[in-house]
């Protein structure tokens, strides 16, 4: 029962895309997460799109956890998003519909500000699109950096799904990555290497179908797109990475994690956006820099899937 | 018997270094191998050492073949050298004395023009040291590009070895490794992903030892300081990277390669000397890079060492 | 008389330091400015510094002029002030004092964004420091980029006063000024070609001496300083180089300029903060880029002493 | 007469080249100098051109000076000539023709290193176009920095003609550059600014075709052509740059210099190919490099032209 044990207390900042709707539903639906707010940046598709996703999926599942948009570029590069991805509503798949509930009439940063600087350090954050809004809160306001429990990164990891070198998070605002994985904010990564094994693949997809729930059928209407999208690229599902952020604040068994050295790349040719990661300690004999993320290793498969249907099947 | 097979005949640019004197054993002892020459870099050690090195080599196989000395720093950068890896004098281990034989009154590059100039396009090169010497004579006579059969590089991979993402090779010169990817020689590449599948473990040290023959007693000394290294990194032996090129070329079932874009970064902070492989064919929506590299995959193991053990029994 | 003439409103955003205190000096004296806020940011000396210099000024001329504190390091770079130019305080020279007046309890860019869009776009500001807090305000809300009637930046030109290749101001933050000088707000750049020309010598001092108040007095104490620290560099006094921003907004005829193409190096070895402007229309064949700023060119020495000695006269 | 001076032995390295051909001239004109060999590389136009121009001047002079190709690309990056300056032929306007002598057979790199390498360091270079033959003979023959009498570099400045921020040749090849300004050769420089300074005005075009001989005939031809591009530009005629070089080793008198630190930026995005001059020896607080270059300032007009014009005279 949800009153026995440790509650994580979140605010989840994304870009609803696919994967961040299951990463919202899982925060929605476990039991040992309260979903403080939802915060929107541009990234896999333009703000407009992330925000009325995030609010579509509240309708869904008649949440009332407020909704707050914010940057609708990166800090210095300019906007790419990703509609071979996610296609051109940032949610293909799903039966989008003009949502009822409204965003906050407040920016995504000052929510974060606010939320965490009236809290007592309790409130973890999920960061799963380009690292805009946290880092800008960050330089709005650094003393947020103690006052978060936990970051948890989706983004970098040891291959690039955007650049041969570079993540899609990561790359979409190199800039904003640097500031936050070089702040004092206790993180957690969670690289392609670790989500790309959080795959829907056909059984667990029967599962979800399964349930025969408004929100099942959901799930069912756009991760058939999303899969579709892997498919095509011989693959046998795809990989709901945002998810797996939440599903570690919820459960730190659900993958294993090193205490590592990452840089992020913001001046390279063909390798800007990448998270450099320093498995080794070597740096060509420079001093070596302080290990600064936790970084995802090995997942939990059937832990994962299994809090996720759980958390579907609870929202009913 | 070798006349019964084609002979491939190759020159060999390196900086040894204690798995290119196992590079030039394998080259000087396989019977499908013509070494018509080796030429030196600085790299593992600088110039003077990894010359020497070479001429020592050749005094313990007493082999009279030429050794021309070539480029002491890279083209841009400054000369760093790995003496924590190979000791002060490149191939720390062995019992190092001052060769009889003598370098070539020519220097590498003028070695390596004038024999593919004159050869009717049946020259490979294996490259397993900063891509100095190949650079260099490649912008001093384009014309070599069309006239080297293979070049097979050893270089780079998914991972590094003296930064986190740069591999020692071709970050000791990635201008020069630029120029010679971006060139149209035909290219094969052995990353460290391959390499590092060639480990001398104890089983394969106790049958080169069990040759009892100079150079295998030369072997299992350098050899043993050279594992010693890797053992005190928790692993139970190093890899003789170098060799794999060789091998490659007496016999292409030595390892599987996939043909795939690789760019060198040149300019990254974090990242500088990277070989960007492409394994998924993207690049943020820009305009895809042909495929330009053969990249090493999958070593067999057995037929690796197999070859490896008999050119040094070969040798006497 | 003030009611006869078009008052430009405006904010001014900076690092007070000497010469910042000399632009608000100018602000708050000259007839045709009205000074609706101070903003502050760490750069010459540490954010507490440059907040405590601007207050101490608001009580010696004894103005109840808003102050609001910003960022207090650079977007991605680390924090570099200039105790060599400016002293530890940021104003040495000055009878430092405790303040009587107190910063706002707002963050900078907070005042900054809602002052804007509160106004209906007949707001100027005067940015006279690293951009932080105004690359800051842009993304947290891109409105205000139409609502700026024009930004007048002390920054950049055709050479360098930290590095060879770079100013103070640029350099300090060159992602954030990257951001400014990327964007769609009218922009009038105040280079150090430009404010080279506006120099305290021997003579102005004597003027600014001779008006014998509190004001001039507490002026010549800290240029007395700044003045000094030039003569040991050879030159007959130091420039006002952030007093040319504000003197532009009083009127027009300070200096000329000229309509450029002006990019921020925010990638470069040795030019990393370089304003690079585009004199002649020349891209090495690529697309021209469009002009994006007025880039200041002839000081009229007279008009801008005039105006700053007037100034001071006036604030008693 | 030649016999009662000191002449300086020079060889001419350069990508003739309208303002190439007006320093060869120089050279072999001028009796204070005695020109052993022009070598050519792709710069202005390509190599082929930029050799048979210079091949084309020998005949048009009737001198039997060794010429010798060298690089028909910089080292890294790819070839841009300038056809807009010079047109396709690099010596547009003249009256080109077949050449009657020929190249050596001789790369231009083994021509200045067994020139260099027979002497006794008495022999200087005139770097006029990219520094791309330089460089590699350097990094293919370290001795000969120290053989160099002194390297006169046709490149940089203030500011940039192809760029807003670097010059041409510097820009064509900047790693090239930053190998030759990095050595131990001593360098003059001879930037924009200084060549600038060397206008081919109309009365000096005067006077040279008052000369009426074949050789003035030859240089009214292409200077036309030349000249007419700057005056599209608003200029009243084009700087012969390059000749800048030699007159300085015919005579120390032609223009002043100051030594100062010069690095070459090869990483920047806007800023790529620039030399940053330290004029004021700063470096944001890092330890200053040593001055490495001797940087021409102020050129001693009526000086250069007589030079120039008497070296055509006397040319017939």
């Amino acid at each position: 029962m949800k009153e026995n044990r440790i509650i994580e207390k979140m605010i989840y900042d994304g870009d609803p895309g696919h994967d961040d709707v299951m990463a919202i539903l899982l925060a929605a639906g476990n039991p040992g997460i309260e979903l403080l707010g939802v915060t929107t940046v541009a990234g896999n598709a333009p703000l407009e799109m992330t925000t009325r996703n995030a609010l579509i999926t509240m309708d869904i599942i008649g949440a009332d956890i407020p909704v707050a948009a914010g940057c609708s570029t990166p800090l210095v590069k300019p906007l790419y998003t990703a509609p071979f991805v996610h296609g051109e509503s940032g949610l293909d798949g799903a039966k989008l519909f003009e949502p009822k509930r409204k965003p906050l009439d407040k920016h995504a940063c000052d929510f974060i500000i606010d939320t965490l600087m009236e809290s007592d350090g309790d409130i973890s954050i999920v960061a799963a699109g380009p690292l805009t809004n946290v880092a800008l809160a960050l330089r709005r306001e650094p003393e947020i950096a103690s006052r978060i429990k936990q970051l948890v990164i989706m983004g970098g990891g040891r291959f690039g799904n955007i650049t041969p070198a570079a993540e899609f998070n990561i790359w979409s605002d190199a800039e904003a990555a640097r500031i936050v994985f070089e702040s004092d904010i206790p993180k957690v990564m969670c690289g392609l290497d670790l989500t790309y094994q959080a795959v829907a693949v056909p059984e667990i997809m029967e599962r979800i179908r399964a349930i025969g729930s408004r929100v099942s059928e959901f799930v069912c209407d756009f991760m058939t797109f999303y899969n579709n999208n892997s498919r095509r690229a011989g693959k046998n599902g795809a990989p709901v990475n945002d998810a797996c952020c939440v599903a570690y604040l919820a459960d730190k068994n659900v993958f294993t994690t090193r205490h590592l050295r990452v840089d992020i790349e913001t001046k390279g040719e063909f390798s800007y956006g990448m998270t450099c990661i320093d498995f080794f300690r070597m740096n060509s004999g420079k001093p070596l820099l302080e290990p600064n993320v936790y970084v995802g290793d090995k997942l939990n498969f059937e832990l994962f899937w299994n809090m996720m249907i759980s958390a579907i099947a609870s929202l009913g």
